[in-house]
């Protein structure tokens, strides 16, 4: 998060100017400046080390869990009636149905939305530090692509499991992006301090919490929450806390200057954050019910979103050093409109109703980055590099609870035949309203419970010193995961090269 | 626009090198160079006023505009009966309709290619310049959240109260965005020189104005305008043109070396080019009936950019400095193909008509930039930052002619029952072909005198000095609005720090 | 490719500091440095006569390939029945249908998935280059707007003339965007070594090429590819690789420190890499029959990307430099999982069987960008900028073999009633399933020759002296072709203007 280096933003980008006419002076005298560089990129005893036990770690983690996936899809997974020849076609023959009919065609566009959201939204929204740009990005690919998978079983065997077998579809495949965003949304936490091997780990047990605690709530306690601002968001950001809090870094100081951002990285990270500020009306109705509860989810997230906007700027502008604008308000706290009418959202909430709720989330967002950030990181010893808590965790919270509010003033006479998807167990009188209300409600404590517990068990397994975890001064780092070119173009070959080339012929 | 400062071009990234090689030298001599870094990021005497000025105005604005807007949202607006519960299960019941039905399907996709050319495309795109990309796209984001809201209000004001209510859904959702983004082309034309304040302050006025217009051109002439040449682009490009030329600047020229781009912001602005570009014919379509139009209306605006595209680059190249293209045609003059086919595409216009309406807008945009541009600033005193002129005007004045001449060629033979969705007043026999032409061209001329007149009053009123507004040596330049960190990686702490850490274990 | 200069980057960014340094250095003596700098942008001898030749080639290129594509479409494209108003509006009358039926509804949005992936996945994924980001994306958008147009006409051709007209429709777009698609696959294997006028070119023979392979295989052989592992991804691959071959430029050492990344250009490259890798689901099943295939399609697609984008990180930190990850890999063979389903990703492959393919086709991919490029470079004198043969070559391959392996095993009993969608001519009796299998082997056969021989004449053609090729010192660079800006803010102004206005007012 930016605010670690507010300080240093004020006198402008501290030693590098400096440092370069140095090397280039020296160069300029003739002296010999090899060693000095080559430190820079190799520095030889840490980091050979280090990365001779990723070369080890990391392939093999890979490897396994690949193997493992593939042995159980084989086992267990198969296309449900929607995706399989002979059984849609049945289907189609039996009840005389049209293509036109297939579930895909209602589902894949919101799917790919989300889909943009955890791979685009997520990856590049991490991108603003300076130096992490390739590990914020392709390790958010890595953690993804084996988080869906997983999701897909876990998820399958809760849900999905008939005859011995996980059938899956499009609604599948969108419930397992949504589990991996809640393991993203736990990466963003720790973003910069851990290991590749690490972010794999957890969300090995990551996914398998997500996956009992949705359980939990949406069989067990027939709590709604379409959009997730309890299974996905509060859960993701409270068990990604905790983890951080286990894996607290008294040291992370030596690395403070690499955590923040450059002028162009925070422009990559605005490309995150434009998306998913554009989809997330599509990852609140993913998996809503078909009709008027996806329309009004999408359109009350919409204007949720649009208020949110402003009440950052607004705050963002007010407790600013002299007025000015942040970043890192505008990437994330502009966002927390969405997160909090996860629960919401598909009820009858009202256009008015998700711009107030909106208003309050990114006012919270924004001054919780501010104020509350840095005294977690002082008071609570929680480092949290993305600030999952202010866009994640209290926007989760607000979610739920205005969720469990609007469920229990529920009345047949709003909703009319429209109860029946939107509260099934209302509808056929199993619950009343203020009981739909309160079971939003335990379902709130019950995620922030499994997400503590998970979270403080995870944590002390990541904290077993054999996942090459990067040494407290090199976090924020690419270099000891990627060979990484140089920062600037070698433009002056060019000049020389003309010169001798003026008289050669043009076409090769 | 980068015309402004295509002589330093020629000499190369003028003052930077030795500049920055001067600064390293001093400290490399051990100078105090403090003061001079920190006066280019705190400027002591201005700065601080302008920035205090700004931290009152900005939050004061933003905060009272959705304060209004949630208010009148709870007076006067509701869900249309697609997005309300009872309503939607109603209509279920009595037609015996299916959820797959609802309108949601058919326009939701379409929305969200708007969506994404609003915030990525307009956002992006105007991120060409060096020093202002977060302002760019950051009060790019702003003005269309807070847009959005309000042109629900004034286009539900005008189009669809009932009862006293303004019901809405996801066509309001779409024409609230094609709304916002007249207000953003007219931004256009005025970025880098406008406080966020002013920019808001523009848009409140300019929406209504958009409102009346669209009410005048689509209700009472019952002209044609799907995709906006007249109602979204002309409307906003003059607006914006007008504007421009009441706040003219004549010290601007204090700010040109920060008018220009730099190699990565024209990259940044590709995005954006490209996403409206790809997503155009979607734009165009979003809100034709459905059916034939719309894919129609799809098919038209896809040839058209085509052959706009390698007519960009056909005179790009023609007049560049020694053939040299230029990225300023490419990220712009590609695109007006799009508008140009904003209020025919719907229309029986053929694939090749609209190849040759898109390769007269490629070609009229292009000279534009390279030659009325320059002159506009100098003779009208327009200083057009993103060249809007090029973009939206003239093609959008080229789309309302197109569309003038194709309705009055329009016949029953070609149009058969088709003609009761383009041209309901042709085929109930209210007009003549001739006389939904002549409406057409009179919709052009309203559009430009309301452009003009309501640009003249909403300048004049952005002139009042009480808006925070930059002085003219500090236009361009995201700083005085923003936190912005350095410019290049602080790598050199890296080796350091390494050295340091040799000897210690690798695993926290 | 990046492996070009693999031995600078454990160097770091070799000559840029000393360079700045010294410029700067002899700056502050006041020594004139301009005819240095200037050398470097324009390079009067070769420059200039270079650009004088691009200026009359390039635009006589576009002016004349537009004009006769406007031509031809006048008199041979029509509207299809669904996009033509009179004949969708009969249709509706007949058969009592409805607008929803349109098929645009059930392909427009996987169009523009791909149209996503050509114009932004494409087109940044190679701007991984750090002086050939405007050329890599702006000639990618170039020639995709020429291809797409006479690709239309080319298939139209071969495929949709009735009565001789060409009808065109969504499913043409989709089919022109993936014709595109393959030129710009050959393009990835010449990047940076041609001119616009040289890729206009090939584009056009390429096209032609393509759709009379397209024709063999779809139609006389009765192959299914309907994700294009041949007729796209092995036929563009190839097709290119034998243009690089012919094209082999013995000095290109001479540009071979601008044929490397810089740290923001893997960023950008990211974009395109992110987006080819999600919507390449929509990509393999946008032309597949309706219902279960489309369905069936995607989910292959995505868990192939899944396992895929595991397999490369494994094989990535494998033979990485001392355990480290390769950004060249992540970009690129993530994708290969894509490709290689391209073939079989319709049949019932199951959701292991796709994840088993994407696992050997990340394998593969990845060796082959770490051992077998320096080889094809070194032995057969193939320069592959972008190692098409590594993402598109044998992937495609593989595909094509997987997919004949899929075929010959389809029986009645998996397939049931879907076998006529899938494989119609099974389905009907015409072939048993393992004449199915050795088609498709043929055809993969018939595609790698009519790429080989149509690249070797394609590769004669375009080494005519006259077409302005680059010369071999000025390969991989921007500034030829375009009006390049700096590469870093002039921020130093700033300050210096700031003290001679501190005594002005604020607003203008």
């Amino acid at each position: 998060m930016e605010y670690y280096c507010q300080g240093s933003h004020l006198q402008g980008p501290p030693t590098t100017p400096p440092r370069e006419g140095q090397a280039a002076f020296s160069s300029h005298l003739g002296l010999d400046i090899e060693l000095h560089q080559s430190a820079r990129f190799r520095a030889p005893g840490v980091m050979a080390g280090y990365q001779a036990n990723l070369r080890l770690t990391l392939p093999l983690t890979c490897v396994i869990l690949e193997v493992i996936l593939i042995i159980l899809f084989a086992v267990l997974v198969d296309y449900d009636y929607e995706t399989d020849a002979r059984q849609w076609h049945n289907q189609l023959l039996q009840h005389n149905d049209s293509n036109y009919n297939n579930d895909f065609y209602y589902r894949y566009p919101s799917f790919q939305d989300v889909h943009v959201m955890i791979f685009i939204g997520f990856g590049f929204l991490m991108t603003f530090l300076q130096r992490y740009g390739f590990s914020s990005v392709a390790f958010n690919f890595l953690v993804a692509a084996f988080a869906l998978q997983w999701a897909t079983l876990m998820q399958g065997f809760f849900h999905g499991m008939h005859g011995g077998k996980i059938h899956i579809g499009v609604e599948s495949m969108i419930n397992a992006d949504f589990c991996t965003g809640s393991v993203l949304i736990s990466f963003g936490a720790l973003l910069g301090k851990t290991s590749p091997v690490q972010l794999l780990l957890m969300a090995v047990f990551e996914v398998a919490v997500f996956a009992t605690n949705e359980y939990i709530l949406l069989s067990i306690l027939q709590a709604k929450d379409a959009g997730g601002s309890m299974t996905i968001h509060t859960f993701g950001a409270y068990f990604g806390l905790v983890v951080a809090r286990v894996l607290y870094r008294p040291q992370l100081e030596k690395s403070k200057d690499k955590n923040c951002s450059v002028y162009h990285s925070d422009l990559f990270a605005m490309i995150g954050t434009i998306y998913l500020w554009m989809f997330w009306p599509s990852f609140n109705s993913a998996i809503t019910a078909h009709g008027d509860d996806q329309h009004r989810t999408v359109m009350n997230t919409y204007y949720s979103l649009a208020a949110c906007t402003l009440a950052t700027f607004t705050m963002s502008s007010l407790v600013g050093h002299g007025g000015k604008l942040d970043m890192v308000h505008v990437q994330n706290a502009a966002l927390a409109g969405g997160v909090a009418v996860g629960t919401a959202g598909e009820m009858m909430l009202t256009p008015f109703g998700s711009m107030v709720v909106g208003f309050l989330a990114g006012t919270i967002s924004t001054l919780g980055y501010k104020f509350l950030s840095p005294l977690m990181e002082k008071k609570l010893k929680i480092q949290d590099t993305c600030g999952v808590h202010n866009l994640h965790g209290m926007p989760g919270i607000l979610g739920a609870i205005v969720g469990a509010i609007t469920a229990s003033l529920a009345t047949h006479e709003v909703y009319g035949q429209g109860m029946e998807d939107v509260f099934p167990e209302i509808y056929s009188g199993n619950f009343s309203a203020s009981e739909q209300g309160v079971r939003q409600a335990i379902s709130l404590a019950v995620t922030l419970g499994m997400a503590l517990i998970g979270g403080v068990i995870v944590g002390f397994i990541l904290k077993l010193p054999i996942y090459s975890s990067p040494p407290d001064t090199i976090c924020f780092e690419d270099s000891i995961y990627w060979e990484v070119p140089g920062e600037t173009e070698s433009q002056e070959e060019f000049g020389t090269v003309m010169s001798e080339e003026v008289q050669k012929p043009l076409n090769s």
